[in-house]
């Protein structure tokens, strides 16, 4: 599959790659990222669905992308749900007594007032959960002690986000109390990773805790000694009543026949609430929102419109991913492309896609306008990011610009997801790249075509492994 | 000041010498230290002075050392003060919302119930601090926003531990209604580091929190804005009637005429609440006890008796070492020299000492048989350790084996005092280090003089800076 440079750059004119090429290093020489990013983590911090944090957060990006110049901008409404995750202390009783650090994980239900104390059982793995039996696991609490691996794909999160998801599903099947896991992450640091551990509508019906990995090896050394580990957890986590939220959308609008065409920027507004969301998802509001205020800049309109949408509640449960499906099902068609920032704040050292076979000529001259910036050339079976799933899997072309999330898991759901884990350096290249993309995208003749209807199921028990 | 080898090796036999070498290769082959300080932290854990832990601290260390085949392995009664942090709850409630990640200090009073809700004044050291004058502080909460020095020596700690420790006499004197300092520690994680506020005595009567650095960023941030930065403060700290913990202390005794005189290896056996004390003093603990084990188990008696005291409360006052100092003043001419291992489990770069200068000498060949494992001759004014400054300052000479502090302050005094931190093979080292030195201090013919007896006093108000 070889093609000379002239056919390289076909696919894109030479005025779209000229001005694409503009934006690209004007994004390098230092683009709105990083004050849009300070600011949301500085003045709003933490902002889980349906705390105060995400009403702030709502009007914050209100006031944002209006004061920076984009167009049309609304908040769409969101029901989102609002869990809360109490007071939580979790200590060994035998046969040593420690504290532990641990976080409970998004939707897990409290203890009894008195709280729990049990025998722990530890397993490597789901798999070896679910060899075990009612008569192994009732009335103990399980430790799925899995060491989550480090990689800059972010491919150890498979297995990792499995466990957190799945873990009490199984665990309560055999009448477990509570699951403890070793946190999905790679924190070196004492931290426990929070999460959603609500998988595929699979509502916990027990309480679901994650420990720091410092912590786990000293269940670990305990499991080694001749008496039973036991473990003591008092937790008030509760769902509450739902909210209401909001999508934050703006738009650079297209001008001439294709302005009806939406090429989609995603990032999400919520975060965890243990940290700030620095990394997760400040820095991609940022870079998304850094990327269309550089074509506001030009005084260029694209043919086809750049919306920006901020997503509410990504974290846990994909509310407004599910509710903006909803509320543009007459106009699916119309989104051209699709392309999400949310792992951090690492360099793109990669473009995927998932688009139609014919237009991946397209995507092969775009990488070569990302090329200076060190992006080599990924395979076409993206995601696409959380956020763009429903539109993903009704047809909707996405593009990746992959991050590198070598320590993406350090600071993950963490209380050390704050600001100065950014680097302001890194975070211009990621405006670079998706300015690039993103002007290409909205301005070539042709779109990325449309992808196979996908109707796939999943589920705890067809997925564990 | 030049010597040749063969006055180098003057000072100590050539006997002592090779033992001492083969001592110190053994030490590098694989000493006990990691099973001792992997014992310690998992088996006890934290271990604040007055607490549960510090009691199975003292058990624990009485067994080991006899388990170990010291001699005269006793625990002497130490009376220790018990605070207990209780909760602690730091929000910034203006101009932005935020949950600040905090830790009282040790000896902090506690809030009013209600809490403390107070406009905050940035100053960047006490010297700024002790500029401003009641009508600017009253009623107000002071925050000292000072950036420690990362260093290997650890020489950011004086300034940062003097703003611990005298912010609140200041802060108090003018009428201020608690003190935030930004933490006396260099991690970029995010933790806040505890430590003593009580400092030359001056007890403090409000109360004194850190804060992460993160979290110190946050506030600078807000300082920037227009509207005055609100904090409030909820904190449970309190002090409890005084605990009785011991000095740990075992032998090798020493054979022949010099038998009485004592080679003294200190190491403290408490460590703040937060972490589990690995670095800060597991492996000072591990260090010493694991050196003095490698003699026993040459099976050869050294002149002079060594003896390893693992200090009680050196965190909150030094309860230990001045227990110590009484319990053997009419003994002290028989110490003649002190080591302590009290900065983690860093290499050791440098020997340093305190000495007569006629002994210097001594020193100097005792740094060519360490040269091997990469240490550095240092200078003669050495402090030696915490818990040897009463005997030092009553004359007692001091070596200072001066371990790698470049991340000491990483860790020190946080949650993130774990085991993972400490690197076996540089644990090691320090043994060999510390029995190399020890058995030569413990079998030459000289001693190393006394020192000028030490008078100063020091104060807050003397100290500032």
């Amino acid at each position: 599959f070889l093609l000379s440079s002239a056919a390289l750059a076909q696919p894109i004119p030479s005025d779209v790659r000229r001005a694409a090429a503009e934006l690209r290093d004007s994004a390098l020489a230092g683009s709105a990222a990083w004050d849009v990013v300070e600011s949301l983590v500085n003045e709003v911090g933490p902002r889980p669905a349906g705390s105060a944090g995400d009403v702030a957060a709502v009007a914050w990006a209100v006031a944002k992308l209006e004061a920076l110049g984009f167009s049309n901008v609304r908040a769409e409404d969101v029901v989102v749900p609002h869990w809360d995750r109490g007071t939580l202390d979790v200590r060994m009783t035998g046969p040593y007594a420690q504290p532990i650090v641990a976080a409970s994980l998004g939707g897990s239900t409290g203890t009894p007032s008195e709280g729990i104390e049990a025998e722990v059982v530890r397993v490597p793995s789901l798999a070896a959960l679910r060899e075990l039996s009612e008569r192994e696991l009732g009335g103990r609490i399980v430790f799925v002690d899995h060491v989550m691996e480090r990689h800059r794909s972010g491919r150890g999160y498979g297995t990792g986000s499995r466990i957190r998801g799945c873990a009490h599903y199984f665990a309560a099947e055999r009448g477990a109390l509570a699951t403890l896991i070793r946190s999905a992450g790679t924190s070196e640091h004492r931290f426990a990773h929070t999460g959603s551990m609500i998988r595929n509508g699979q509502a916990p019906t027990i309480p679901g805790i994650a420990i720091a990995n410092a912590d786990a090896d000293m269940l670990a050394y305990a499991a080694g000694s001749e008496s039973p580990v036991t473990i003591r957890i008092h937790s008030t986590a509760r769902q509450l009543a739902d909210h209401v939220s909001a999508n934050v959308i703006g738009e650079v609008p297209g001008k001439g026949e294709l302005a009806d065409e939406i090429v989609l920027l995603g990032a999400h507004l919520d975060s965890w609430d243990l940290g700030v969301g620095a990394i997760d998802d400040g820095a991609g509001v940022a870079i998304v929102t850094a990327a269309a205020k550089l074509i506001i800049d030009s005084g260029v309109a694209p043919r086809r419109t750049i919306r920006v949408v901020l997503y509410a509640n990504e974290e846990f449960g994909l509310s407004g991913a599910q509710q903006y499906y909803e509320n543009y099902s007459a106009d699916l068609d119309k989104h051209v492309l699709g392309m999400e920032a949310d792992f951090g704040a690492g360099r793109v050292w990669q473009l995927a896609s998932r688009v139609a076979d014919d237009r991946l000529v397209t995507v092969l001259a775009l990488q070569n306008l990302l090329e200076p910036i060190g992006i080599e050339l990924g395979g076409n079976q993206s995601g696409g990011g959380a956020d763009l799933t429903p539109l993903r899997r009704a047809g909707m072309p996405v593009l990746g610009l992959r991050q590198d999330g070598t320590d993406y898991f350090d600071y993950h759901h963490t209380a050390d997801d704050t600001l100065d884990k950014i680097d302001r350096d890194d975070l211009d290249q990621n405006v670079a790249a998706f300015v690039t993309a993103a002007w290409v995208a909205a301005n070539i003749d042709s779109d990325f075509g449309r992808l196979p209807i996908d109707t796939s199921e999943q589920s705890c028990a067809a997925e564990y492994d």
